[in-house]
């Protein structure tokens, strides 16, 4: 059986989806291979054969598998025999806290780098980035960017309890990573590859933690276009 | 062996401190009984045999505990075969990310509440805890509780992410409650048994989640002067 990520394109090959990051590095946890289809906002139709118009997708073998939550469970349950991304019933459940929780860290993250990612995106998916955004949003993306700087006190809130289980242990699951990291990851990866801005210096808690997630499955993190090492 | 719990005390018989019904729900979880030693905060002088200045303090034979979450962790290592309150590596590790990220909840849930608290003390209690809660929010508790109102969007910030999860299922450590929900529950109880405000109304996923825990363990939740049920 053969693994397919439908996966977020920006430009420049920029692999930049904190959702598509965490089926990636989901797949590498796993060891399993796969073949990823970059796509841009605008080329959803490569997959119209899914009920499902966001990335990532996944399709294995017969079944096709959208969100990436569903594709971290579905994993978890098709491959019982390889390393666990949850570690049992109790560590998935907490794991979807951290699940729903990430929007406390990936809201102010957005509203810092909303215009770099546009900017760093195919001429051909602007306009729809664009127009979903400011909707979103309520002001234009340069206005967005002006005040990129105004949300910088709520994503150090939201860091706060990150840094402080990071004083206990080198992994939010322990010892070793598992899917809980990947998810804040994900944020952290969107950032990265997307926005010259740095939300972690070194000397901070997090951006050791982050290196440590670059390195890991053959530095698969650090497989795409972005500003830093 | 004996196992004993010095337990911070309010008035009228209340046991009100969440790190304290942390550890009375852990223990109950593994099927341990305790005797419970309730002490005022002026009464510190009864665990003075202890290197630890604070409550939950916990013996249990020969060993000496202080700190829920120390407790919790020896619990579970000394009660292998009890029902276990991490399931393992990976949930251990996540329980820790709620024990650091409760203090977004707890946080405004005491400026809500510091006043009701200060009313419900016992009178020998009073004057330190207005030392040093006004120390600590740099206003004093009358002036606390009359902008009590003004915390309440960062509380139902806090709960968002928990509202979230409990859409998906019963318990945030999935079909069962464990240690994660005993973090979470701690911050309820000590606004159910020194407070008239209701955090939570029914019709709310977190009321019924609330409810659900208060239920445990032969409603030990609801073995307090409260409110509320």
């Amino acid at each position: 059986m053969a693994i397919t990520v439908y996966e977020l394109l920006g430009a420049d090959d920029r692999r930049f989806s904190p959702y598509c990051w965490r089926t990636r590095m989901a797949l590498a946890h796993k060891g399993l291979d796969a073949a990823y289809v970059p796509c841009r906002f605008t080329e959803k139709d490569r997959f119209a054969f899914a009920d499902y118009d966001r990335m990532p997708l996944m399709t294995d073998g017969e079944s096709t598998v959208g969100d990436s939550w569903a594709i971290a469970c579905y994993l978890e349950e098709a491959y019982p025999d390889r390393p666990s991304l949850f570690g049992g019933a109790i560590g998935k459940a907490e794991a979807r806290f951290f699940n729903e929780w990430i929007a406390t860290l990936s809201g102010p993250v957005m509203r810092m780098i909303v215009k770099d990612i546009f900017d760093r995106l195919d001429a051909a998916d602007q306009p729809y980035f664009r127009a979903t955004r400011e909707k979103r949003f309520g002001a234009t993306l340069e206005e967005m960017g002006a005040r990129s700087h105004e949300a910088r006190p709520a994503f150090e809130a939201a860091a706060a309890p990150l840094r402080a289980v990071l004083a206990h242990q080198p992994f939010f699951c322990g010892e070793a990573p598992a899917y809980a990291d990947y998810i804040v990851f994900g944020t952290f990866q969107i950032a990265r590859s997307m926005s010259p801005l740095k939300l972690v210096e070194p000397g901070d808690a997090l951006y050791d933690w982050r290196r440590r997630l670059l390195d890991l499955h053959g530095a698969l993190g650090r497989s795409t276009n972005a500003y830093r090492e």
